[in-house]
């Protein structure tokens, strides 16, 4: 199974509709990285039904996962909201990861659901 | 300025990490679909941040948005989850419109942000 996992901020307060375009952002965002790295993993995931998995985490929790997903060479894609409503600019607020597989994801079942 | 739009069922019920994942969909989705017919926008719409505005209304509003984005030859995407969660197989759950130019998008200013 190949999964996209999006981690959304839990530390700061966002609406219903702010976090999912910020969802939205960060989904796009990796999948087009993931496109360019992997071809063959993103034919897999959307064979699959392209799932998205959507966890919420801390600042902390973001920066320590984009490092790792780095590390680990997974795509991934921090956003930054522009600031034009709720946020100040530049506030970090989603981090997309993969699609991978399963199996290399295992890390970021330390966060809950959202 | 080019943006996209989610429109998100608001009658029936999804917790905020459900709906986040069906905005998702909906967005990667249109975008998909963009992509292939329109670059030039999708390219202007990376310019200029890739606006993503999230709408909600009825399955009726989202039905009669379908239709109204075909007639028109808007790249649009509607999502119909699953079931392997809170909802039954085969729920349509959100819609997702362009990126298009704001101007080809007024009629949906009727429906209000999510």
């Amino acid at each position: 199974m190949v999964k996209q996992i999006i981690i959304v901020r839990k530390d700061i307060k966002m609406g219903k509709g702010k976090t999912a375009a910020q969802v939205a952002h960060a989904s796009l965002g990796a999948y087009k990285k993931a496109k360019k790295l992997s071809p063959k993993l993103i034919a897999e995931w959307e064979s699959e039904g392209e799932k998205k998995v959507v966890l919420k985490g801390t600042l902390e929790d973001l920066i320590n996962f984009k490092q790792w997903a780095d590390a680990k060479k997974i795509p991934s894609y921090m956003v930054s909201d522009a600031g034009r409503t709720q946020l100040a600019p530049g506030t970090v607020t989603t981090l997309g990861i993969g699609p991978e597989k399963d199996e290399e994801l295992k890390e970021t079942k330390i966060l809950k659901l959202l």
